[in-house]
């Protein structure tokens, strides 16, 4: 059985003539399921969703008050905040990296840095280098250039195949930048191991090629023990993403790249055009509810609580799936990687497992930087959004369809 | 003397390759003005900025205590917030047009409604016709996609020059669109005629070309008669860009489009890519506003106020410029358009005028719309961000400087 979309919306119309680009898009799979996810009786493990019960709504409900009523600049055109520069340079210490403010670029959340990044640096038809399964949205963010997009494997246990990497680059590769997670890998769940974090940007050094680290997931890890993000191997040559909608809201859409400085500027311009500047309110509301509450506080508390809903998941899948499918324990991020059997295609496994037991995920070949079947016998199943009961039964109806249709 | 920029920082990095359209692209002017204005002595008649003064603080905090303490959602990822969509729809009315929830698509903003026009509809060295005056940030909309710009004239009195445009057409010319702003127009300050109205979206259907109306000032009208914009007239061939950045503040980053239901699945995709959602929060924050706070009580008041400020600076021009330049009483926006003597520079004037007496303006130049010296002899004025009293003291000095040195 071959691998199939969840749906094809095709971009044409009856009058209007769209660009090149846009006709050969369709919906992102992710879209098409936050429609059958409005269904109440929906178990899901579909969408990255930080779980609502941990925003703080009272704490920010407070900051709004306070600078509403006290600082007009909040509703007002302005420069980026630099308060709030100032604590993203101490968060990000807590990532290990140093930067100075002049290096924070505050953008309307991580997408739209991964959008200003792809926009400062990309041609047309231009080269980049990539896993062959990436977060999506990446994916999209690279359709209107219409790249050649050079993919190379991950492994399950180690992350990004560097040597591949390594490879294309010594055959002549000159692609605009390498977009790589180290931490939290969404789809795959990985931790990228020590040595390839090195080799890669040693490689990025070598080759004078730009490593865009995707690290939306990273301050979310759950073990004791854990790695360097790419950024502070490497504080030129990787250019770094980071976002608050993981670790506080992402209804604030707020976010920030960390980049040389020569940069900026160019940045800056690229910004100004795409939506003028990050919301004055959203900026000076997360800086008075970090004046007021400590993120290192937070960031425990929420490493804590997913890393009990990513255990729940272990166990669940451990109980009900063991000789069907394997995974690896993710040491951080929202998501599990399962492996089918090879003959298995996820996409047709959903549409059995969401009409028949109301439970959705978002299988593997969504992920596929090429469009092509990579991944099309894995689920990406996210624990982040539901609770550790939630999970137990959603595991056992999902294992449920696997044990009775072993033809999947 | 030639006109020339107020600064052009190049995008050049010593290490990293940039895009070639980066490459070419400088800092706009007005985000070079906003270095100066932080000056605190300055006069500035510079930026588009509403007056914070008129800021409903207080209304906009209790609205964010609401939703926060009652709206959980308010801070996830989410589609787009149905009851907002309704209250737009609704506020078109007051504009003339009749619109259905499904044609309303929310962004951040009006620079991104835009932007997500363009990349609908335009490819890469595509054409589009505009006015040789525009406002600067369509032109960084445009420069990505480095497009064949087919200039027409603007008539201080009766608007663009529509005959320009249907002999392009007629000549063979296929735009992807057409930028047009029939009021408030930024930067001449002029309200277009009803007969080009109705002979512009004429054009749109007979050659099947979309109008992108930028209608950022259109509910800012100083007159008691005032015209239908192009929507209204045409609701399939023209796009509508609005914006709460004018009538209720710039700092929640929010706006809409009106479009045909069609291209809303394919405006979709191009938006998740940017930026995933709209902030929620905004969303929802301005739902809760409107739904205790009546809009069009709060437009009746803006009118006044602006009108006020519009009615001092003409004023004061009177008294001060006549016989040293010319202008129109604008029906509407924040500007007033200022035409000097054909051989005067305005860039070189605003560095006497800045440095000699803190007074700074946007010089025609800069809303070129290729580039070049269209409007060199021009200033832009806006009224909308000073007391009466300021703007009479900021035109003395202007004037001062006009009338000492009649060589500018």
């Amino acid at each position: 059985m071959k691998a199939r979309s969840l749906s094809v919306v095709p971009h044409t119309t009856r009058d209007f003539t769209l660009a090149n680009w846009v006709r050969s898009t369709r919906r992102s799979d992710i879209q098409e399921l936050l429609g059958l996810m409005s269904r109440p009786d929906i178990i899901s493990f579909a969408l990255g969703l930080p779980a609502r019960e941990f925003f703080p709504s009272a704490a920010l409900s407070e900051a709004a008050g306070k600078v509403l009523e006290s600082d007009v600049a909040a509703l007002q055109y302005g420069p980026p905040y630099q308060p709030l520069k100032t604590q993203i340079v101490s968060l990000m210490k807590l990532r290990g990296v140093s930067c100075a403010e002049e290096e924070v670029f505050l953008t309307t959340g991580a997408q739209q840095g991964m959008n200003l990044l792809a926009r400062l640096s990309l041609d047309n038809g231009g080269q980049v280098i990539t896993e062959q399964l990436i977060y999506s949205g990446f994916r999209q963010v690279l359709e209107p250039f219409q790249p050649e997009v050079l993919a190379v494997p991950t492994c399950g246990e180690t992350g990004m195949d560097v040597e591949a990497v390594e490879y294309m680059l010594r055959k002549g590769a000159r692609p605009a930048f390498i977009y790589a997670i180290a931490d939290g890998h969404n789809p795959v769940a990985v931790s990228m191991e020590m040595e390839k974090r090195l080799h890669l940007v040693e490689l990025a050094r070598r080759y004078a090629v730009p490593v865009v680290e995707d690290d939306a997931y990273g301050f979310l890890s759950y073990e004791s023990a854990s790695l360097p993000p790419l950024k502070a191997l490497e504080p030129k040559w990787v250019w770094y993403v980071g976002t608050w909608s993981k670790i506080l809201a992402p209804g604030l859409r707020a976010g920030w790249v960390v980049v040389p400085r020569e940069v900026v500027p160019a940045l800056s311009v690229i910004k100004e055009a795409s939506d003028i500047d990050t919301s004055s309110l959203a900026q000076r509301l997360i800086w008075a509810y970090l004046d007021s509450n400590p993120i290192s506080d937070r960031i425990r508390m929420l490493r804590r609580e997913y890393a009990a809903r990513r255990d729940a998941m272990l166990t669940a899948l451990h109980g009900r799936l063991s000789g069907y499918a394997r995974w690896k324990p993710p040491a951080g991020g929202f998501y599990v990687w399962i492996e089918l059997p090879e003959e298995t295609d996820a996409g047709r496994l959903l549409e059995v497992v969401s009409r028949s037991q109301q439970v959705v995920y978002v299988p593997g070949h969504a992920f596929s930087a090429t469009g092509g079947r990579h991944g099309h016998n894995c689920m990406r199943l996210s624990f982040s959004n539901c609770p550790a009961a939630v999970i137990e039964e959603g595991i056992k109806r999902l294992a449920q369809v696997i044990e009775e249709t072993g033809e999947y």
